[in-house]
C-alpha cells in the first residue's frame, strides 16, 4: 500500500544529524542534499595529491541506517561529463564516480543525478552512468527531469532554477508555452536517450521535478509509464490562497493525486515563501494526501496484482483449484449481469413451456444459482443440465445439489466436447472467457457444445470480441527481461496495468459469436490494425481487454473505454516486444496480430511495425514455439 | 572458391529429366523450376477433397542427389498471402506450405519465392514465411527481388515481367527513372521488412532479379551487404552485338564482375531472343565469366578468411606461435616500408656517430633484418638491441644472431616495459600494431619502452590513427548471433569483410604519437563521430581500420581509401551491434567510441544512435565486462 513519503532538498549541510532533526520536526521524513561541497571542486590535481584534509563530512556523523533511510545525495551538478575537452570529461568522470562510490559507501538509497545539460548529446553523460549501474550492488540513481524545459539559452548552459510565476499570470505563460512548442526540447526524450544507452537498467529512475508551468496531459500520463521514484516540489510552484497559506493549481493537484498512487517520494525545495515556514508546506501536502479517494473494495482487492505478472490460466488443459473458484465467485457485478442475461433470455420464451438451460463448465456453481434465480425471477419452468469436465468441482455441484435442493438440475460430469445426448438447450450459459475474450478457448469449446443447442437456441454471451493498444511501461519490460530468455518474450501475461502509459486508445482486434451457424467454422483469425501515438513515447508491448454481449444489452467488460463498474474477474493481458519501438508524436505503428492453430494448440503471433515501414519487429512466437493454450 | 553456376528458370516442366538432359548439353548446371502446376489453385475445397490424381508429379523421376544439385523449386506466384480476405490469406497459406512441404520433401536445395506484391503490407507473407524458416531443416528459401521495382500501377497487382528495352533508349530510360525516383519504391526496402520480421533467420536469401535498367552504383553496393545466393538475368537484358550476338551493357557486366565474387548462383529466364538459341547466352556468360581478373597473391592468401570471424590477438598477454610469426613474416611490403623508414631515419643522422637502434618487440627478428639492411642502405654504424618477451621467439633471434652474423647486434630477453639499461636509443622501432592501430596495447608498450629513448630520438611508427565507418552486413551480424551471447555482441573480431556495405567513408577516430613528451601520458580516448548514410540501410556494426606513420612519409594503411596494395598482414576489425539499427538514405548516424582503462586492462565500449536523437542502441562492453585487453 502507497504510503507517504515527503523530504527536503537541501544545498549542503555541514552538521547532518542536527539537520535531520530539525527536518523531523517539521513532519518531514527525509532529506535530498550534496555528498560534497559544491565550491570542492576536485580538479585532477587535487585528486591526486595527498591532501590531509578529508572531503567531505565524515560516514560516522551517523549509523548506515540513518544514511539508509533518511538521506538520498545529490550528485554535484557542475560535473560536467559531456564537456568540449577530454580533459574536463576525464575529470568529470572521476569525480562523478568518488561520489557515487561515497553513496554507495554511506548506503544511502539512491543518488539522484543532474539532469544532462547537453540536452543532444550526453552519450558520455550515459556511458559513465552505464558503468555505475552495471557495477552498483544497492544503490540506486534517480535522475532529475524537469517537466518542462525552458529553451536553452546556449547549448553548452542549463537553467537549472525555473523562474517563480504567481496568480493570474500562469494562464498566459502557459498558452505562450504551448505556441512555443516547436522550440521546446520534449524533457521526456532526454530521459528516454539516456535510459536507452543504459539498455532501461532496473536501478536507474525519474525524479520528476514539478515545474510552475505543466505540459499536456498526454505528456504528464506519458511519465507513469516510466519508473518514477521521486518528484520534486519547489516552494515556487506553491500559490497563496486568501489566507496567506500556499496552495497548488488545480492541474497540480490532479497531479499531486497521480503520484500518490504510484508511491512517489516528494521532496521539497527551495525556501519558505509563505511566512519563512516550511511547516505549512508540509502540512498542506499532507492535507492533500489525507484527501485522495477512499480504496473501494476492488482497489484494495488488486493493490497485490498491480504490474504482477502472472501466467494465464489454462483452464482447458488444468483443473483449477478450489480457492481459484472461491476468489472468482465472489465477483457479483459479474454474476447479476448473468442472472440478468438469463432472465431476459427466459423470459423471451413461451410461458409454459419447460426450458432446458445448459450450464457449460458449471465449475462450483455460480451459473447455475444464478440460472435458478432468473427462472424464478422470469417466472419460467425450466429443466437444467450442469456440465463440467473438473472432477473436483463435481464434487461440490452433487454436494450442492442436495443441500440446496436443485431438483430441477443434472449434473453431468463430461467434457462438453464429448458429452453424448439427445437433450437440446434453449439456453446455453459459460463462462469461458480470459481477459483476451477467447484466449481460454471458449470459441472451441462452445463450437464442441453447441450440438446440444437449438436450432433457435440462445448462447450466452452472444458475442465476445478483443481489444489492443499498444503500451509503453518500461517496467513491465524489465520485469520480462529479467527473465532472460526468449520464452517469456513469446509469452503474454495476465497483469494489473498500473505503471504505464497506453499511446493511443484501444481498437478491437477479434470478434467470436456463437452460435456459429457457417457449415465450417474457423476460428483462426488475423488483424492488422493501426495506432497514432498522441506523444513521443517507446511502445513496450501490447495491452489486450475483452468485452463480451451476454444477452441483448447486457455486457461485460473489461476494456478501459467502457469497463464494468467494480467487476474484478479479469486483469488485462499483457504481450510484450522483445525490442522496443521508439515513436515521434503523431506516427503511426501498425500491429500485427494472428490467432492460429494446429491439431492440439491455439496460438498467437505478433508483430509489430513504424507505419513509415521502416523499422520491423521480428515476428513473435512463431508456430506457437514459446507459448500456446492445449486444446 | 568461387564456382561459375549457371541455370536455367522455367515454367512448369512435364517432364524434368529430359528437360535436364538438355540444358546439361546447353552447358547449363541446373534448373528453377515450379514445383505445381501454375493452373493447378487448389481452394479450400479441393485441397479437402479425396482426390484420386496426384496434385504434382512424383519425386521417383529423379533419385534425391538430383533434386538436390539440379533443382530449385519456384513457388506459385498467384499465392497471395496478403490478400484482402481472410479466407484468401488463409487458402494461400496453405498452398504455400503445401508447396514447402513438397520441395522440404524432395530434398531441393532451396525454393524461390516471388517478390512480394504488397510492397507496404506483407506482415501475413513475413509471418507464413518465419514459420517456415523456424521450422525448416535444410531448405533454403530465396526471396525474389527486383533490382529496379517499376511503380505499381494498382496495390494489388505488381508487374513482374520488365519489358525489353534495347540499344539506344536506355540511357535515356535510365535517366527517366532517376527523375521519378521519389515515387518508386526501393525493392531492397521491401527485402529488409521482410527479413527483419523474420529476424535475419540464416535459411532466407535473395535472389536479385537484374533488370534492364539498373538503380545506382550505391543502391547496387548495398546489395553485397546481404544474404545474396542467386542472381536472375533475363534474355531481355541483353544487348545484340554487330555480330547478332547477344551481349551485355557495360554497367552490366560490371555487376557481372561483382556477382562473380560474391560466389552467386545464376539463373537464365526467358525465351532465347538471339537466334533462339539458348546456347548464346550461355557461351557469352562463360567468356564473362573467363574474364574476370586473375586472383593474386594476396587475394589467395585471403579467400579462405572471407567473412571469418577472428578474436583479435592478444601478443601482450598470450605469447605468439611459430606459425603466426611465419604467416606474417611473409608481407614484404610491409618489411619493405619499415626498411625504408629505418633507412630514411639513419640517413638524418650525423655519418660519423654510430646510431643505437633498438627493436622492441623483435619476434623472431624480421625488423632486425630490415633495419640491418637499411644500416648498410644508409651507410651508417649501429649498434642494435632486439628486445623479444616471448622466450620462445628468443631461442630463435639467438640462433640467427649465430647463423647470419648479427654481429651488432644485442638479444635482450625481457619485457620491454621491465628492461633496465643505460643504454639510449637514436632509433626504436615496433611492430606493435593491431587492426584497429592502438588495440594490442602499442601505446601502452611503448610509453613504457620510451625511457630508452634519446631526448631528440624517433620512434618507428611515428603515429597511427584508427578509423571507423558504419556498417551493413547480414552475414556477420547472424554469425555472431548464433553464439546466442551478451559477450560475442560485445567483443571485436578480426575479419576479412567481403560480405558488407559501407554506408558511409570511413572517418578517423583514435589517434596516437610517439614518443609522447607529456609529463602525463593519457591514452584514453573518446571520439564522437557522425555520418550520413549513402543508402537507405541497416548498420549491423563498425567497420575498423588503422593508418601508420613509420616516418615522415612512409606510410603503412589497411583504410580503404589508402590501403597499401599487397599488404595482408592486417584485416579490418568489426564491432558489432546488439541491435540492427535501421536508417534511411541521407540520415545521420552518430557513433560513439571510448577507449577505457583500469590497471590492468584496456577496452572499449561504443554506442551509436541516429542523427535525430530518436534512437538509441545500448552502450556496449560496460567496465570492459565482455572483451578487454589485457595489460
Amino acid at each position: 500500500m502507497s504510503r507517504f513519503f515527503l523530504g527536503l532538498e537541501t544545498s549542503f549541510v555541514h552538521d547532518l544529524p542536527a539537520m535531520l532533526d530539525k527536518i523531523y520536526e517539521d513532519k518531514l521524513n527525509g532529506i535530498a542534499t550534496p555528498l560534497f561541497h559544491p565550491r570542492f571542486k576536485r580538479d585532477d590535481h587535487e585528486l591526486r595529491s595527498l591532501r590531509d584534509g578529508p572531503e567531505t563530512r565524515s560516514d560516522l556523523v551517523m549509523d548506515s541506517r540513518g544514511w539508509t533511510t533518511s538521506v538520498v545525495g545529490t550528485i554535484s551538478k557542475w560535473i560536467d561529463l559531456d564537456a568540449n575537452t577530454l580533459s574536463t570529461r576525464l575529470n568529470a568522470e572521476k569525480v562523478f564516480k568518488q561520489e557515487v562510490a561515497w553513496a554507495s559507501h554511506l548506503s544511502v538509497r539512491a543518488v539522484m543525478l543532474p539532469t544532462p545539460r547537453h540536452t543532444h548529446c550526453s552519450a558520455n553523460y550515459a556511458r559513465v552512468l552505464n558503468q555505475s549501474l552495471t557495477q552498483a550492488q544497492y544503490l540506486h540513481f534517480w535522475v532529475r527531469i524537469p517537466l518542462i524545459l525552458q529553451p536553452q539559452k546556449s547549448t553548452a548552459t542549463l537553467p537549472m532554477e525555473i523562474d517563480p510565476v504567481i496568480g493570474l499570470c500562469r494562464t498566459a505563460m502557459i498558452e505562450r508555452n504551448e505556441e512555443a512548442n516547436e522550440n521546446q526540447i520534449d524533457p521526456w526524450a532526454i530521459w528516454d536517450s539516456l535510459r536507452a544507452r543504459c539498455e532501461y537498467h532496473p536501478k536507474l529512475h525519474v525524479a520528476l521535478e514539478i515545474t510552475a508551468d505543466l505540459p499536456s496531459d498526454e505528456a504528464i500520463q506519458r511519465w507513469f509509464g516510466e519508473p518514477l521514484k521521486a518528484a520534486i516540489i519547489s516552494t515556487t510552484i506553491f500559490l497563496t490562497n486568501r489566507k496567506g497559506f500556499p496552495t497548488l493549481s488545480q492541474r497540480h493537484q490532479k497531479l499531486m493525486a497521480q503520484f500518490f498512487q504510484h508511491n512517489v517520494q516528494f521532496y521539497l525545495s527551495g525556501r519558505p515563501r509563505h511566512r519563512g515556514k516550511l511547516s505549512l508546506y508540509v502540512q498542506y501536502l499532507h492535507f492533500l494526501y489525507s484527501k485522495r479517494p477512499n480504496q473501494d473494495r476492488k482497489a484494495l482487492f488488486e493493490a497485490p496484482y498491480l504490474d504482477y505478472l502472472q501466467a494465464p490460466l489454462q483452464p482447458l488443459m488444468d483443473n483449477l483449484e478450489s480457492q481459484t473458484y472461491e476468489t472468482f465467485e465472489q465477483d457479483a457485478f459479474k454474476y447479476n449481469q448473468y442472472e440478468k442475461a438469463i432472465t431476459k433470455a427466459l423470459s423471451a420464451t413461451v410461458e409454459e413451456k419447460v426450458s432446458v438451460v445448459m450450464i457449460v463448465g458449471a465449475g462450483r456453481g455460480p451459473l447455475v444459482r444464478c440460472a435458478l434465480r432468473a427462472a424464478m425471477t422470469a417466472n419460467r419452468k425450466t429443466r437444467m443440465f450442469a456440465v463440467e469436465k473438473n472432477p473436483n468441482a463435481v464434487i461440490t455441484l452433487r454436494n450442492l445439489k442436495i443441500s440446496e435442493k436443485w431438483d430441477t438440475v443434472t449434473i453431468i460430469a463430461s467434457d462438453m466436447r464429448s458429452w453424448e445426448t439427445t437433450e437440446r438447450a434453449d439456453i446455453m450459459v459459460s463462462e469461458l472467457l480470459g481477459s483476451f475474450g477467447d484466449n481460454e478457448l471458449s470459441p472451441e469449446c462452445l463450437d464442441g457444445a453447441q450440438k446440444f443447442l437449438h436450432e433457435q437456441g440462445i448462447s450466452i454471451p452472444q458475442q465476445y470480441s478483443s481489444f489492443i493498444a499498444p503500451i509503453m511501461s518500461s517496467k513491465l519490460w524489465n520485469e520480462v527481461k529479467a527473465q532472460d530468455s526468449l520464452k517469456s518474450f513469446e509469452t503474454p501475461y495476465v497483469v494489473r496495468l498500473h505503471n504505464f502509459y497506453a499511446l493511443a486508445s484501444t481498437q478491437q482486434c477479434f470478434c467470436f459469436t456463437h452460435p456459429q451457424l457457417n457449415a465450417t467454422i474457423d476460428n483462426r483469425r488475423q488483424a492488422e490494425l493501426r495506432f497514432l501515438a498522441a506523444e513521443s513515447a517507446v511502445v513496450h508491448g501490447l495491452a489486450g481487454y475483452f468485452d463480451a454481449v451476454l444477452y441483448e444489452d447486457v455486457m461485460l467488460s473489461i476494456e478501459p473505454g467502457t469497463h464494468s463498474d467494480g467487476m474484478f474477474s479479469w486483469f488485462p493481458i499483457y504481450f510484450p516486444l522483445r525490442q522496443p519501438l521508439r515513436l515521434e508524436k503523431g506516427e503511426e505503428v501498425v500491429v500485427n496480430f494472428w490467432r492460429l492453430e494446429s491439431n492440439n494448440r491455439v496460438w498467437y503471433e505478433w508483430s509489430i511495425s513504424s507505419g513509415n515501414g521502416k523499422c520491423h519487429v521480428p515476428i513473435h512466437n512463431p508456430n506457437g514455439r514459446s507459448y500456446w493454450i492445449g486444446l
